[in-house]
């Protein structure tokens, strides 16, 4: 294809700024001949404060029509938690089928880490997104009393969990390492844990290339800070893998790095780039947003959308601007500019 | 009370060897006129596979009566994941209602950590123990087949919650920073959120001096390692419980110096005390394993039981120990052997 037709949510708080720099990088990189048509949409606190809406039927058809969207940020402290998150992130990723949440982690030399030794880190995080106790099935009855009992049900089917796990092997072998970790917890969670447990062996009978192993969630947040260089691609469930992906944000450059995809492989719906960071409010709007986790979330789409020549330009860029910045401190807007420079030339 | 009877139940791999020092420090730390009694139960891999027994009414009956319980560590690989897990620890952690699972993290100077910079780390978990997504509620329809379907149901209650929250109130209010931290997930799991949430709320009025945090589960393990100093009482539940205590075991000296009770506070049953580790049966009977999680265990039994000061004295030994021991490679006796003579003295 030699357009792309993308929709942009800058969202909330920091939100608008990184995503100007993501488009801006985006841009820089694309060969000319490839026509990029961007409609930004308004989503987030403003538009749930001014009409209560948060995601409407007429929004989902909208989005459907473009190739792919990048998100900036949704949150605000204005919102009671849970009303943008349920009703716009975890909406749009479920509506859109976004079963395969990706999340790199790549420490590169030079770049902070809270770690001793810089050890060597570089692996990718396959989380579930459809499925687990993100379903949003659960209850609670006689609310505000002393008899209140409220419930979360965790939802795993043989369909959903095969289809990630299937796509994580993929994705290990196609990695120089070819080694792939379930992460679960099924020595407590017995009936998912069969069921994850059950398919990560079945399936690992199509990848006889592939080293497999596990480790209960407990144990591998342990491993991530003790021996990181152990994982090459984990596959977990939703819950697991949202806390497993800002631990390991955290030892492998920040928050401020961690690119995030929201992908649906079948193509039936537009995958969704996201930094894994939220919005950020005590910083909104004072230029001090690091951009580079959205850039990476566009190398992320542009790899999703086959210019995977152009996806590794971005990635070297934001590499060589990691290891060079040292302790420079640079507007949000500077950063753009130099990894958009980076990469145009 | 004059005297303490203890069921001790050494269970698998290394827990045989660690109680045995656990044991030995108690012994030598108790006033003469204290009167130490102590039965041994054989649970675990071993009884599971001669009987197929793993923890019977008859043994919680006899189990009831003892003062405390100290216990090594359950596990085998023999056994498949789950039975001993289910069928004994959390069996038993259930049926004496221990729904306060304390769990101290404190580096102490000179104790390797894989954070860079030594960060200064004194804070206790406390962790709810009886209730989440550890009731074994949940189930399988059409196991084995492509329409399988696995559920885990986090039951959460308005009486469960509130005590293990007014619990770790109390804590808080008695540590010189007097801060604790409720750690959920409040934006996504928001049936559960808003019971925890409320009732920490609720509960915050009656502890006026005690200062109030909350932090998403995710956000909790990036600051466990970005800045650990920030915690001083935490309190969470079951599951997310069960994987902050062993990333802060990681952080704060390895899961070799963590310890931990399963703590009634009614008394109506008695509390276990035993090392976060587990069984490792790659290193057991080899006078390998570090027995200080187990001792340090058994200074929480001793502050439970009421003997704060033998309960003091085990702790600065085991400080002092782990301050002076460097790089020496010693056996799990010799560290056993050194703190029993340090408490002694
Ligand atoms: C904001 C929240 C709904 C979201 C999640 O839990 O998935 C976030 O933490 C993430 O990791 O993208
Ligand atoms: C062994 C397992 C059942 C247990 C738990 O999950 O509670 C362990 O990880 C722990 O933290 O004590």
């Amino acid at each position: 294809s030699h357009s792309i037709d993308l929709a942009v949510i800058p969202g909330d708080g920091i939100g608008q700024e990184v995503v100007a720099q993501g488009l801006k990088v985006l841009a820089a990189v694309l060969p000319q001949d490839v026509k990029l048509e961007t409609e930004e949409y308004d989503f987030g606190a403003r538009r749930y404060h001014a009409t209560g809406e948060t995601l409407t039927d007429a929004d989902l058809d909208s989005l459907k029509k473009h190739d792919a969207i990048l998100l900036g940020a949704i949150g605000d402290p204005s919102v009671p938690s849970g009303v943008l998150e349920r009703g716009f992130l975890l909406k749009l990723r479920f509506a859109f089928d976004h079963h395969v949440n990706l999340r790199p982690s790549k420490l590169l030399p030079g770049v902070a880490t809270p770690l001793a030794g810089q050890p060597a880190i570089d692996f990718v995080v396959v989380r579930e997104g459809t499925e687990g106790p993100y379903t949003g099935n659960g209850g609670t009855i006689r609310k505000g009393t002393v008899h209140e009992v409220a419930t979360e049900v965790s939802v795993n089917t043989a369909f959903g969990v095969e289809r990630v796990v299937r796509d994580a092997f993929a994705r290990a072998q196609a990695r120089p390492r070819k080694k792939l970790t379930l992460v679960h917890k099924n020595n407590v969670l017995t009936f998912a844990g069969h069921l994850w447990t059950d398919t990560f062996h079945k399936v690992a009978a199509e990848f006889p290339e592939v080293t497999t192993d596990y480790l209960h969630v407990d144990a591998a947040t342990i491993f991530l800070v003790t021996d990181p260089g152990r994982f090459d691609v984990i596959v977990t469930d939703n819950l697991f893998g949202d806390i497993l992906t800002d631990l390991a944000a955290a030892v492998s450059g920040g928050i401020g790095v961690a690119a995030s995809g929201n992908i649906d492989p079948s193509r039936e719906f537009p995958s969704m780039f996201e930094p894994v960071h939220g919005s950020a409010p005590d910083i909104a709007g004072q230029g001090k947003a690091d951009p580079t986790a959205t850039v990476l979330s566009v190398a992320l789409l542009l790899r999703h959308l086959g210019y995977e020549t152009e996806a590794a330009r971005v990635e070297t860029a934001v590499a060589a601007d990691l290891t060079e910045r040292g302790d420079s401190v640079r507007t949000t807007d500077e950063i753009g500019d130099a990894l958009a420079a980076r990469v145009a030339s």
